[in-house]
């Protein structure tokens, strides 16, 4: 399905962010984008100009024969485009509302609002890129730090792609053999294909190990590390806060649309995007209502993927410090020794005893071994990666749990084989297998996944 | 000054609101632009396309080999671009982190990072638009209304600049005809020569009041209308706020920089943009500490250029109300008798003996007269606009006070000549006001000016 060229009405929608800048494009796909683009556009005739030219003219409504803007139009023909349809494409001065006078402008000349993601579902359905490819682009425009745009990158041009492919082969090269086998029965190999395809499953399942296994650093990388700051007051949370959130680590993620209360903050720890939660919670329980903090801490910690706890390490340890390492005893966390400046009561080397989380001795205050609390943070998420720069990996949980769904069809492979079940039957969860590592790159994926995944794109996408 | 195209080094800015989008454009200006995008870009030699053509390609980091960013490369050679020089446009996948990372490359290949608005300067210094259009184009982009776009969009095809030059022409003409009375003083024409003078000096004087009356309107279009609701606590304030702020009137302006906490709120009314003013301040005096509320109304009456104030007519007039009335009586306002569905202790004949203001009865709460309020309000600052849709419109401060600078020196001309003083004398100020219209074109306006009035704009424009 995805291979054929299908036929759709003509859609727009606004590509660049909504906002007050120098200029915003509205952009069109579809069979009848030049004619409609011609009819509000004067300057060039557009039915006539060569494909990938661009145009200088004047948006004008068609009814009064009024000047909208001054406007720049690309015209890009069918097929060498983003979608494979025609496109085009107007660059106006920006501003809402001329923006917004545009767009209506084309949809009361007949085109339709473009659904959210749906210029790439067109390119998906259209054949020019693979669902993968699809899902790599929102994570370039969403992309937190380098190292996530480079992750995503890899992935657009096909890196993951071509390893699911790979594996299909794989599979599809001994179905082949399996077919001879069962269709010509006078040859009579059953073990030998029942081996051939417990082989194939046994290699199969180790690729797909290798991709799971950067599943939780490409979900990180994309989504940042969740990481919860704990710690009773005045121990250094506030302060610890905001050297994270100075300047030049904090992620500029101020996109319009996004409510300005909400309480998580973005941070780059050489190159890893840590989500700091409930950073409001955190000022609150230093400075005022205490059980409203601790409530707030609870549920802070319960979705953390890391938790830095914070003890001062300049008097002995309290009740409420044993309460909150047992409390987090089950987390990947970092127990930070603070106020190191202030004479050390409690050790490293003590607290290693207690537990078997990373410790580490710091003064926030005198900015004291912070640099190396980030490598520290680094190291215990991205051991690997740093060697591993052309690393393909898994970037979100659609991938991860298809990649799961496909193991466990071939560990039953593996299993059927050695139980000696019949070949036929082995068989079913073999091709299930290659049917579910095909829902990854789309080939072999339901419509109404497909809809819910482009869903969640941004519009003019 | 603003005629002679002059040679600039390469400016590159990211030229789209900053935010996740659809798309993305890093935009360069400049000799070297063509030279360092290719460095940058895999897919065509752009130094080989033709002008105005697109090409798809890969943005690659040149030191590293590592690719960026897919991207579509747009080549504007000079003179027919947007400022006259070599300009390419870098369209990306959008997002933070990859449309900064792009330019960073540009940056670290050649470019310089450009000022706000300097491409726009850039199309101004090297004559492809007079100062008016360019202010323009900010008034385009920070439109709120689209009758504000439509009378930006009439400065931008030159309309106000074309006035301003009709009008030095027309003192130019005269000039020369003093000139040849000073060269030649055979001729002896000095009382022809001055009552041309006084003559031209009054007919432009004309023509800038015309200017000058629609400054206000002007103003109001591109700024809003400064509207502060007053009245005491209870007497609807907030109704009327919410009624005003509901979905299909207000104004997005939901710009990425823009503050949350800021107490201005825009509305269309009847095409007029509001801005209605301290509107935090209206819910507090309804609300909680009434002192407070005061304040903070004395503050936002100050800057109003309206003021709606509300009495509840189904009381009698109480001494807070009739301290508001004398309070505002100096500015434009509106009366507004609410609570009519309570019946009417109050009528409108009775108020307007009290005052000359504007006054209707309205009922809030059951939205009664309020299509008539906007009427009302739309009637007040523009009576005149609605059947001048071809109207030019003086839209800022800066064309205000230049006009009214010439408009002195025109009259003082005028007074010269009546006074008999000597007509080489009287043409100083002449020549001053020939001066003084220059520069709300641009035509002899001084470097600073230019310089301060291009960093108003916003980046990337």
């Amino acid at each position: 399905m995805a291979q054929t060229l299908t036929e759709f009405d003509t859609i727009a929608a606004i590509s660049t962010p909504i906002g007050e800048g120098g200029i915003s494009i509205v952009r069109m796909s579809g069979e009848d984008a030049i004619k409609i683009a011609n009819e509000v556009f004067k300057g060039a005739d557009l039915a006539k100009v060569p494909t990938h030219t661009i145009h200088y003219g004047h948006i004008i409504d068609p009814d009064t024969g009024e000047p909208i803007d001054e406007a720049m139009v690309t015209v890009l023909r069918a097929p060498k485009t983003f979608t494979r349809e025609d496109i085009v494409e107007i660059n106006c001065h920006g501003g809402i509302v001329v923006t917004n006078h545009i767009l209506q402008l084309l949809l009361s000349n007949g085109a339709r609002m473009a659904d959210p993601g749906e210029f790439t579902k067109r390119a998906f359905v259209n054949g020019r890129i693979d669902l993968t490819q699809a899902e790599s682009v929102m994570d370039i425009v969403r992309a937190k730090t380098d190292k996530a745009r480079q992750v995503a990158e890899r992935q657009l041009e096909g890196g993951l792609m071509h390893k699911i492919h790979a594996m299909r082969q794989e599979i599809l090269d001994t179905l082949a053999n399996v077919e001879v086998n069962i269709d010509y029965p006078e040859y009579d190999a059953d073990t030998v294909t029942a081996k051939q395809m417990a082989d194939t499953a046994n290699s199969v399942i180790k690729k797909i190990d290798r991709l799971l296994s950067t599943a939780q650093e490409g979900k990180i990388l994309r989504n940042g590390l969740a990481t919860a700051i704990v710690g009773q007051p005045n121990v250094g949370k506030s302060s610890l806060l905001n050297y994270l959130t100075q300047s030049d680590k904090a992620i500029v993620t101020d996109v319009a649309g996004t409510t300005r209360d909400t309480l998580e903050e973005y941070v780059s720890v050489k190159g890893v995007p840590l989500e700091l939660i409930d950073t409001a919670g955190i000022h609150h329980t230093d400075d005022k209502v205490e059980k409203i903090g601790v409530e707030r801490s609870k549920k802070a910690l319960e979705r953390a993927d890391l938790v830095l706890l914070l003890i001062d390490a300049s008097k002995d340890l309290t009740d409420e410090d044993e309460a909150l390492i047992e409390e987090t005893k089950d987390k990947k966390r970092i127990i930070i020794l603070n106020k190191s400046d202030l004479g050390q009561k409690l050790t490293v080397d003590q607290m290693k005893k207690l537990t078997d989380s990373e410790v580490i001795s710091t003064s926030i205050l005198k900015e004291k071994n912070l640099d190396e609390l980030e490598e520290l943070i680094n190291k215990l998420f991205f051991s690997g990666i740093e060697n591993s720069n052309d690393q393909v990996m898994v970037t979100n949980q659609r991938q991860t749990s298809l990649l799961n769904k496909a193991k466990s069809e071939l560990q039953d492979v593996v299993k059927a084989v050695n139980d000696g079940v019949p070949v036929d039957i082995a068989q079913i969860d073999f091709t299930g297998a290659w049917d579910t590592l095909g829902e990854i790159t789309g080939e072999s994926a339901p419509d109404e996944l497909i809809t819910t995944l482009f869903s969640q794109f941004c519009l003019g996408k």
